[in-house]
């Protein structure tokens, strides 16, 4: 089944937009998982096991996972979260020539969808755009503050680049399988990036510790109620204000809260 | 001692500017690695052993690393190459927001220098560029076709995208370790940007397999004769066509070739 037809039926299930992002920054972890093997992935369980009745996909960034134990964690968590029925997305920005991008496929064979860097062009993405099964979001607007510097400027034709960048994606979706990010820090492109191409789900990053713009997110994000609004440290650090006996159940919280928070406005 | 000091050190002591890429596809390694714990390491040792006397610096793509022993395979790889007294460029091709490219930034604690995206803008690039031992090449013109599709698109200043990335790269040199990717495939781009940013050591792909220009790859590409022309299938897989009795002796003979190419032009 098409990763975006799963996204929706999961959607439906949950009455959830939200994407939970899987970053296990290995400075921040509560005590109680350091003695684990895969201190990381014993975390990430915690996280899923409070959380995945509010989440409609998870989103581990691939940074957290760069090393030996880092990609069996990371292997581990992506089964733990497909087992609970929630899509996994690999935020891993990725973009190469030909043969080293079909390299970088094969993160996708456990994943249900990645993210991808533009700049490099359509045969970049290539080995990612022809796998059927599996969602490609294509950076667009993307929510820090140096997103202007190459994506707001101006083309001849009167786009900015990120406008261009959104026509070229809609063009690359001959599989249904193509959506962008797009940050909540930056509500006005959103809106107009959502009416340029009003059939791409779009991943919605920047609500929570980036204080993002939740109204437009959930507003502008799905496409015919197809998207996600994401949040990473808002939800799985949730508990370090508290301190760690408040882990997970402030996880849960978070998760729950945003989840409402965004229904507000669906 | 900065990335560009070592580099040009380099460049001086084996009178070379060729790159080798080390992107061990595991379906193309020689049956006489196979049988090793790590066989990506054994087939690089061998590589690293056989042409290390021409080369300027090794490039190995984390695309043909990101699984458990491909980690341990890639530290292994980076470490014997610095033992031979060269530099090490990890091709990640890499960019996030703050957070998170500070992970990436750990890709570096172990290499020389990385290859960086610039779509995001400045601060997702911040962690490299603050690194003031380490060298950061941004894409700016990419060797693949798909490179024309935002890169070549003109601005209503008149300059083209790659253009733009090669001023902001130039602007935010603050720490002299800023360098460029630009492909020989197109050389006439690859003049236009040595023109604009004299200063800016370049990394020149695409000369082997890719079939680009290696005259104006050697021209154009050092900067205050600093710069790199990288191959990596037309040296590291130059023993196929002969069988795996030729390997390692036809990837040295591949190697010294492309220097005695490359420098007729220097």
């Amino acid at each position: 089944m098409n990763f975006f037809d799963r996204l929706e039926r999961r959607i439906e299930a949950t009455n959830s937009i939200v994407c939970i992002g899987l970053d296990p920054d290995q400075s921040r972890l509560p005590n109680s998982v350091l003695d684990h093997d895969l201190p990381r992935w014993a975390f990430n369980r915690q996280v899923i096991d409070a959380t995945h009745e509010y989440a409609a996909a998870y989103k581990p960034n691939a940074a957290f996972y760069e090393d030996s134990d880092g990609w069996k964690a990371l292997k581990e968590t992506i089964a733990y979260a497909q087992g609970k029925n929630v899509p996994v997305i690999v935020d891993a920005k990725r973009a190469d020539i030909g043969n080293t991008a079909r390299q970088y496929a094969n993160l996708l064979e456990d994943a249900d969808a990645i993210t991808v860097n533009p700049y490099m062009g359509r045969d970049s993405l290539q080995p990612f755009l022809s796998n059927r099964n599996s969602g490609v979001f294509i950076l667009c607007r993307t929510s820090n503050s140096g997103g202007a510097d190459i994506q707001e400027q101006e083309l001849t034709d009167g786009r900015q680049v990120f406008e261009l960048t959104a026509d070229l994606a809609a063009s690359w979706n001959n599989n249904d399988n193509v959506g962008l990010v797009v940050g909540a820090t930056a509500p006005d492109e959103l809106e107009m990036i959502r009416e340029r191409v009003p059939d791409l789900p779009f991943l919605v990053p920047g609500v929570g510790a980036q204080g993002g713009d939740m109204k437009a997110a959930a507003t502008y994000g799905p496409a015919h109620e197809v998207g996600l609004v994401n949040s990473t440290r808002g939800i799985i650090f949730a508990w370090e204000e508290y301190g760690e006996q408040a882990f997970p159940d402030a996880v849960a919280s978070a998760a729950r809260s945003l989840k409402q928070n965004l229904n507000q406005y669906r």
